[in-house]
């Protein structure tokens, strides 16, 4: 029990990771390549907000963290779709009752390190991982005066994101470590829709808005505050693209012609474009996630992923809550854990990244289509009617911890093609609220 | 034409294009981490024989550098097969005249550094790539003696291998650049089969040995001085494995009982087997390869594979010959030369890689079948009745270097479906040589 343990990065996983390991009694310091957030203004322009869903909140429940976040994060119960000709159509993200959470990360992390300190855990700023003498498990660390520090820790996590220096030094220093970053053609930029002149939100707040359009999107999310953080996701080359926006008249153009409710509430959506930075969409894999009982990768250091299904934060906050259900089961015996903790997430980090690069072509694309809403609401009728033997896709990874990610890309591969087979049926509009259709529904889903 | 080039890395590849840019005129300098090798006793076992085939003898003709390797190149004109009962069977690799060539990965590095060095270049040595400062264009090497030093590039080569220090600095500090490296979970280490008393060769010299035993093999290709360098490919993991083999007796008895005349011929097998390094096999693809006018990755820097097709090297002496006829085509404008270079290599380099490791299964388990020895001879004859329209993958990869690797990959595929669907004839055994089974599959191959 008196293992030091380091963690490498200070953000929502690696803040979490510490409360839980504190909990276990393990000396916890945690460094960080950054200053301390909560002494700073933020920078604004680089971060997606993020959606907390079930298996987040699971995890942040198990340490009583949940109330310390619940009053920051608002409820987004469905999708409000605004199309081309300014109608608005809204989806809802399952039964009553069932929502995700916009949260600020800025807001979460901070809240996140401020209870990990409290429950014991030391945060070292501006430490930047240099090295790693991995015989020794010895991390070296630069400080924000150039000096350098040298760590030993007992146990590692790299918690230090899609680009971890802690992973990189693993990479070059050991044989056969598979490596994979993939970047999609398509980049974001935020941009903020401001709250009303008495602090009121402009558009529904409970909703997640998205303005679909093919090969782009826009989305909103709201914020406490009245505005909305909005994101373009946007395609880096062709037309249109960030490429072929150039001139102020091209952009005013696309946003009046593309978005024109939303421009409207943005008067200043001119220089946001041109100020606030774009930024890339990358996922990575890699293999191995842990090295005997000393080390392990955690969160995005692990398994970074693109954010079209919500899950990046929630996948990472679920590994601390795996590990936590490892901890109770095999006590201080690392070594197994971290092989155990490797060889359930790994398939499932694997999978959610699948899942949200498929989301993508969902959101922009597929959620504009009538024929796709009406698959959803048949859906939905069956679930309703078979709640046990159908669960939506998109409800048994946002609403279902239970379910493992690779259970649920599996089951979402399996139940698409019975969809799609139901759909081919000429008259589908007529009889898709008729029980044979569910009841051939589910018989199909259990020949399979 | 006075552009100052580096290159980093004075291996086969890296030696090879400084002597095409010396003819173009241009200033080179190479930079190579290690020592001069030509002034050093190699260290044994970490080399895999190469085959140079005819992509890379065209490469080298170019530059009239072959006369300066045959000399050192034994000819292999086919595949000598060892059967577990101990028969032989001979697979000739094509039409008579057409064969591969055995080389000393030490023996042709060191000729072409001092072709290189007769050009013109300079080659420092012990200088390891540290950092590069991209907007200058400014590589930072370490040298022997711990001191630093910067050199500026007007265009730079990264020939630094699948490791390469200069694409990771690529990497580390540009934005979307994709990559991946894939380990197969397979390892290779290299044995000795010495001369025999008087110096001659102890089995068939001009064929390239294989023992193929379904999950593994041993391979073997002929060296000048008698002998034959021999490579275990093995797995890492399981019965059969690098694992598995761990007492005296356990190593001795796999050798005798899978390859008993080669270990006849290995009377240190086991000392060999224990003190030989176990090494991996990596494919690496990354993208882009090119940066401007001013820096462009070549060889395994840019596609790493793995060794079963025999290409690794014949690809990067391609990518030279084919970066000299674009600077004949593009004259100077590097910017445009580098633009299609790399939109002509990237396709080549992904094919070659994919059908380096489909090679894998042939040689070790297929060639062992004599149904696939048939359809081998089937397509022969065929290729002898209609030598424009049937090239066997093989020969299109190796002997047929006006075919894109690319091209061969797309080819090799359609012709291995119309040879499942005609070696699925009940009858082919005694049908195979008829005039009517011909022209069945060249009707197949303009149909598809």
């Amino acid at each position: 029990m008196s293992k030091r343990v380091i963690i490498v990065g200070a953000g929502l996983v690696g803040s979490l990771l510490a409360i839980y390991l504190r909990r276990r009694g393990y000396e916890v310091n945690i460094y960080e390549r950054r200053g301390d957030m909560r002494q700073q203004s933020l920078v604004a322009g680089r971060s997606i907000n993020l959606a907390l869903s079930d298996r987040g909140i699971r995890a942040l429940e198990e340490v009583g963290a949940m109330d310390h976040i619940r009053p920051i994060a608002i409820p987004m119960h469905g999708r409000q779709i605004h199309q081309p000709d300014g109608k608005e159509v809204y989806q809802p993200y399952g039964k009553t009752g069932q929502y995700i959470n916009s949260v600020s990360r800025g807001e979460l992390n901070k809240t996140l390190m401020t209870l990990a300190e409290q429950s014991g855990a030391r945060i070292h700023f501006q430490y930047r991982c240099l090295q790693v003498d991995w015989s020794a498990n010895q991390f070296v660390f630069e400080k924000s005066d150039g000096s350098e520090v040298r760590v030993a820790g007992d146990l590692v996590f790299a918690a230090d994101g899609a680009f971890s220096a802690a992973r990189l030094q693993y990479q070059l220093q050991h044989d056969r470590f598979q490596y994979q970053q993939s970047y999609i053609d398509f980049g974001y930029k935020e941009l903020t829709i401001p709250a009303g002149a008495n602090g009121q939100f402009q558009m529904e707040p409970n909703a997640l808005h998205i303005w679909p359009r093919k090969n782009y999107m826009l989305i909103a999310l709201p914020n406490p505050d009245g505005s909305f953080t909005c994101t373009l996701f946007f395609p880096f080359e062709g037309d249109p693209s960030f490429s072929s926006l150039q001139s102020d008249e091209q952009i005013l153009n696309f946003f009046h012609a593309q978005f024109s409710d939303a421009t409207a509430l943005m008067p200043d959506i001119l220089s946001q474009y041109r100020n606030n930075p774009t930024a890339s969409l990358v996922t990575v894999k890699c293999y191995p996630w842990v090295l005997e009982d000393r080390f392990a990768l955690i969160g995005d250091a692990a398994h970074a992923i693109v954010p079209f299904f919500g899950q990046g934060m929630n996948c990472g906050f679920e590994d601390c809550f795996v590990l936590n259900t490892l901890m109770e089961k095999h006590g201080s015996d690392w070594k197994a854990l971290l092989q155990e903790y490797q060889s359930l997430r790994k398939p499932d980090g694997d999978a959610i990244a699948e899942l949200a690069l498929n989301n993508f072509l969902e959101m922009r694309d597929r959620v504009a289509n009538p024929r796709f809403l009406l698959q959803k609401k048949i859906e939905a009728k069956i679930h309703s009617q078979y709640p046990d033997q159908w669960v939506p896709a998109y409800a048994q990874v946002t609403f279902s911890p239970h379910i493992r990610y690779s259970e649920a890309l599996v089951n979402s591969l399996k139940q698409e093609a019975i969809m799609q087979q139901l759909m081919a049926r000429p008259d589908i509009e007529s009889v898709w609220e008729s029980p044979e259709v569910e009841a051939w529904v589910i018989d199909k889903l259990h020949k399979r």
